[in-house]
């Protein structure tokens, strides 16, 4: 049972102020020995133990998770991106003029590095674009069906199913420690609410991400939510301290990325005073998921490798770090 | 202890599925016995009770709360406007040119009447403009500082302590019955987060309103988040749906007025299925509080009062439905 982020065990401890994770319990059973690990547990430790001089109380446990790249795969593109182009396929009967039109062409034809070089923005879109006119109940909808019945290219699962173990281990640590966990991303808010609950824990109001035009009607005496072209809120790169602010109202203590695009959020996140926990995770596992990072379009790390070490942030090695990457693989 | 909306009481009930709300104390003492108490009665049991038919799980248990007149006075001006005011005063020495250049000239000659006459927007603008280039941190000090030492003009106290008793009976005895309380204002988020808590025990990220323009940039190696002139977002009218959707991303199941700027967030929140709770404050008192409705440039209420009956939606009466108004009267 999800309860907002708070787990029975921490709230029940008849101590309130007592670490409340059952030492007994591994609650990181798919991360190897090493640095990685011990600064995740030693960084908990140190928040949770009332006589611990970096303690911090539980409402100011908030701990912020990019998504693409971060909770699950982006590659050969971001996932929202396949969505999206699977969409333009199946409205093109409707819409005869997008044979010649951008960038519902580039998504017929499958030019799919033309449309995931926009990034996210480009994706929000195309996203806004097809699905203008629809209510928000309508493309929740149509989201659920595209992940129940859409495949990987390359592992032949549906799209959830390329989660990573290791951080669904950390989400749930860090509840059961009575942090409220966050998506915080440059995906469309809309989209990911779908899933994030059933697949991360994470519920609707805990996901912040980019977000199209949205309008208020009044249908047959029925009011509905529409969704309107147009980009309304970009979260990324600074986007994702600014998205902070005005979604959850305070610095996180602990910030998790995976790419460039979420360096402003580890700077903001890991400047505050008292202990903080700033973690990249580092595609470098090209035989379990995928290996880029400097030179990659998509998901690009390279600012954020120069400075994670200076900066006192964790970088992650799928390879090294992780005894497996998604559940269904065994360790 | 403010658990992120989740009670002790609930989290820990030995069969999590049983209504969690000890039936010896009455947990409404502020409010006389009568139909509006009685929607609300029958509302809770109704929505918390697994064998009731309208059994709504914990998760879903949305309640949103306007501010202005709702939780807290708003007479004679909406209060973030006396604080705007006296921050323009305040600020006037270093800005000769304000004498001569609306809004400020207004504020300087305390001709509040065409400064509220712009609502919530005016206010939001004229709190960016005085504002622009302090850091959130910066303004929530500033923030602190007027409410601690300002004080009411009619009756000699500070502003935070003219909130609703009964309302704050009705928060704490929502967030018992396992509801998340949430407040949507037309007021700005940066004003209200800064007592939110303290006062209505509604965490910061628990808190949507208006928003002006945020930038984040790095001063001398620290990061920080800058207020800038311009309007982002007016929580108000239909802009209300439209930010519960954004930053909660579900429908509430109750929702709580006491103004035309309310109807979409009733309208919403109480045309979904199963059981809904849609309510308006009602401004009868000008013994104890104020009374105004339909005529009013603050707060108007006509609408609102036309449709309540046939929307099914409670109407409070603050002369005959509370035993008393502020928390420090006698009841």
């Amino acid at each position: 049972m999800i309860l907002a982020g708070v787990s029975l065990l921490a709230a029940c401890a008849p101590t309130p102020d007592r670490p409340s994770v059952d030492a007994s319990i591994d609650p990181l059973p798919s991360w190897k020995e090493g640095a990685a690990r011990t600064a995740i547990v030693d960084f908990v430790a140190a928040v949770t133990d009332p006589s611990s001089p970096g303690f911090v109380p539980e409402p100011e446990r908030i701990a912020v998770f990019d998504n693409d790249g971060t909770l699950w795969s982006e590659q050969p593109v971001y996932f929202q991106l396949a969505f999206a182009v699977d969409r333009v396929r199946a409205l093109a009967p409707e819409h005869p003029e997008w044979k010649d039109q951008q960038p519902f062409k580039a998504a017929l034809e499958g030019d799919l590095a033309t449309l995931g070089a926009g990034g996210h923005h480009a994706i929000l879109e195309l996203v806004a674009e097809t699905h203008s006119g629809l209510t928000t109940d309508e493309f929740a909808a149509v989201v659920s069906d595209w992940l129940a019945t859409a495949r990987h290219p390359r592992f032949d699962r549906p799209y959830t199913d390329l989660v990573f173990k290791p951080m669904l281990e950390l989400l749930a640590y860090l509840r059961e420690s009575s942090f409220k966990t966050y998506i915080v991303s440059g995906g469309g808010v809309d989209f990911m609410r779908v899933f994030a609950e059933r697949v991360y824990g994470i519920p609707a109001e805990q996901v912040v991400g980019s977000m199209g035009d949205l309008a208020y009607e009044v249908r047959d005496g029925e009011p509905v939510l529409v969704k309107r072209p147009g980009v309304f809120f970009i979260d990324d790169g600074p986007g994702k301290p600014v998205g902070i602010a005005r979604f959850v109202g305070r610095r996180p203590i602990a910030a998790f990325g995976n790419s460039d695009g979420d360096f402003q959020m580890l700077e903001w996140s890991t400047s505050g005073s008292g202990p903080r926990l700033g973690l990249y995770v580092h595609h470098d596992d090209a035989e379990r998921e995928w290996a880029y990072d400097r030179e990659s379009s998509i998901g690009r790390l390279d600012r954020g490798l120069d400075q994670a070490p200076s900066r006192g942030w964790t970088v992650v090695s799928m390879r090294d770090d992780w005894k497996r990457v998604y559940p269904w693989q065994s360790s």
